[in-house]
C-alpha cells in the first residue's frame, strides 16, 4: 500500500489543528493596545502549542519517510495519534483563557502525554512493519529524547501543585530540546537512500 | 482521467470534517477539573464521530486505491458521500450537547444511514467503470458488513424509542466492527497489483 | 512551471470553502425533532452552496487538467477565482438565516455573477498559455453553459423584485444544469492524451 | 530530503489561513442591503489580507520550486514563516472590526514586517542549502523588493501617528507593488532546468 495518501491526510489534519487555534485569539473589544494585554496568556499558549505541533508534524515527516510500506494497523495508529493531536487547540484555550492556572496546566500536560504515547504506538507499528533490522528500527533503537519527554510531563503534572510556571517551564524545555531536528534518522536514512542509489 | 485530485479533494474535506469537530469541545468558563464534566458527553460523542469519520476516510483510501479510472459520475457521487459525512459534526454536536437525547440519537442513526448509502452508491459507479471482473466488485462481492450496518442504525433509529442507550450501543459495536480493517481488498490488490509487476 | 501545486492549494482552499459553511448550521438549544424546523432554510441554502461550490471544483479539475503549463497571470487569476468562491459561505448563511429574503438573495446571485466572471477570466488566461488551437480553446469554444449561466444569475437579481422563489429556482435550475458533467473537454483531453501515448 | 511534503503542509496551512478569514465577515441581523454598509472596512480588510497572503504563497510556491533540497533548518525556518502568517487573520479582523483606527493599523504592519522578516529568514537557509552560487542566490542576489516593502512598513507604522489613512494606502501599494510576480526566478529556474534537459 502506497503511503502518498497517509500523509496527504495526515498533513492536512495537522495543518488544521495548527491554524485553528489562532481562532481562539479572540478580537478584543477595545481598539488601544492595551486591550492586547489580557490576551498575552492566550498568544504565549498558542506559541507553545504551535511549537508542539510543528514538533510532531516534523517528526511524523522523517518517520513516515523512512518506511516503504504501510498497513492497516499503521493507519489505525496514525488515527489514534491524530486524535490525541486534535485535542491539543482545546486544552491549549484552556490554559490560555485561565491564565495557566493548575487543572489547565496539568491537563495540558495529559494531553501531551497521551500523543506522546500516540506517537510511540505509531512507531512501534512502523518498525514492525520495516523489521527489526529497517534503517527506522536502527535509527530509533536507542531513542531517549520521546521517553525523557514524556518523564517530564508527569514531572511537570506533578509539580503543578507546587506551582504551575515549573510545569510551564518543563513545557518550555521540552520543546526547545525539540528543536533540535532528529539527524540520526535524518543521517542514516540519506545514508541507506543513498547506498541504494549507486 | 487520473484520480489524484480526486483523493486530495477528499482528503483535504475529510481531514476538515474530522478536525473541526473538536471546535464544538467550547472552553468552560470555570478552570477546575470538574468543570470539564459537563464536557463528557460532548467528548464521548467527539470520539465516536472521529472513530466514524476515520473508519470512512480508511475506506476510502482502500476503495479508491483499487480502481484505476474514474469519470464523472464517480466525480458526483463522492461529492455525494462528502455532503453526507459533512453533516457528521452537526449531529454529533446535537447529540453531545443535549446528552444523547432521543431526537439527537436518533438523527445521528439518520446521517450514518444516509452516508452508508453514499458509500454504496460511490461503490457501485466504480465497480460500473471497472467493469464486474474488476478486483474490486470480486472484492466487494460478497461484502454484507456495509449491509449489516444500515440495519444496525435502523434498529438503533427503532430502539431510542425504547432507551437511546442501546443505539449508542449499538453505533459503538459498528464502529468498533469497522476497526477491522478490510483486508480482503487489501489481498486482492496485493495480489493483482504483485503479479502485474511481475 | 508545474501546476500541481497550484491544484493543491485550490483543492486545499475549495475543501475548505465547501466544509466550513456547516459551520453555520448552528446546533438548535432543544432536543425534540421539531427544534429542527427554523433550520431547514438555512439548510437548503448549504445543499445549494454546496453543490454551487462542488461544480467549481469538478470544471476547475477538468480544465486544469486540460493544460500542461501554468504562469504567472493563471496564478492570479486562480487566486481572483478563489476569492469569489470564498464569498460563498458568506452569502450562504446571510440567505439562509433570513429565509431567502429579497436582499440576500440578490447578494447571493451577485457573488455567483462575479465568480462566474473569474473563472471565465482564469479560463481565458488558460487558452492564452496553450494557444488559440490548444485541446482546451477547442473544447471550449462552443461554451454558451457558462454564459447562459450568467445571465440566468442576471435575471434571477432582477426577478428578486417579483418574487424571491423565482430567484431561488433559477439558480436550483442552473446548478442541475452543471450537475451534467463537460464531456465535450473530457473527450477532448482523452483523444488527444490517447494519441500522445500511442 | 524531498520536498513534497513542505510544499503540502505549507500549502495546507496557507488555504486555511487566506479562508478562515472569510469567518470574521459576520452574517448581519438585517436583511438590507443597507445592513452591510457597517461591514465593509472588514470587507475591505479582507481583501487586503487575501491579497497579501495570496502573494506570499505564489512568492512561496516560486522560492521552493527553485531549491532541490530541503533540511531540518529549513523546515524551522518554514515554521517560523507559516506561524506569522496565522497571526494575519487575527489582526485582520481587529483592524477591520474597528474601522482602520491607530493600534490596529500599527500592529497589522507590526505583523508583515514579522513575516517579511520570516521569510527573508527562509530564503537565507534555502540559498545556504543550495550554495552561493545557485540558481536562487543568483536570483535573488539583487532582489530589493523585499526590503523595500520592510521599510515601507516602518514608514506606515510611524505614519499612523499622523493618519492612518496614509499607512493603509502604504499597505495597499505594497501589495500591489508584489502583484508584478518575480519574473526573474521564473526565468533562472526555467534557463536552468531547461538547459538541464537538453
Amino acid at each position: 500500500m502506497k503511503k502518498g495518501r497517509l500523509e496527504a491526510f495526515s498533513d492536512g489534519v495537522i495543518a488544521i489543528i495548527i491554524t485553528i487555534m489562532v481562532l481562539e485569539l479572540r478580537v478584543p473589544h477595545g481598539d488601544h493596545i492595551r486591550d492586547l494585554v489580557p490576551l498575552l496568556p492566550v498568544l504565549f499558549s498558542y506559541v507553545l502549542s504551535f511549537a508542539y505541533v510543528g514538533i510532531y508534524w516534523n517528526n511524523h515527516h522523517h518517520m513516515i519517510y523512512a518506511v516503504d510500506r504501510i498497513n492497516g494497523a499503521i493507519l489505525w495508529a496514525n488515527l489514534n495519534f491524530l486524535f490525541w493531536l486534535s485535542l491539543i487547540p482545546f486544552v491549549t484555550s484552556w490554559m490560555g483563557e485561565n491564565s495557566f492556572n493548575r487543572w489547565p496546566v496539568i491537563l495540558y500536560g495529559g494531553v501531551l502525554i497521551m500523543a506522546g504515547l500516540a506517537y510511540d504506538i505509531l512507531c512501534t507499528q512502523l518498525i514492525k512493519e520495516g523489521g527489526r533490522d529497517s534503517t527506522l528500527a536502527e535509527a530509533l533503537g536507542r531513542d531517549w529524547k520521546a521517553k525523557y519527554s514524556v518523564l517530564a510531563y508527569v514531572a511537570a503534572i506533578a509539580l503543578a501543585f507546587v506551582s504551575t510556571w515549573i510545569s510551564v517551564s518543563l513545557y518550555v524545555t521540552v520543546a526547545a530540546a525539540w528543536f533540535i531536528p532528529d539527524r540520526r534518522i535524518e543521517k542514516k536514512v540519506r545514508g541507506v537512500k543513498g547506498s541504494e542509489e549507486q
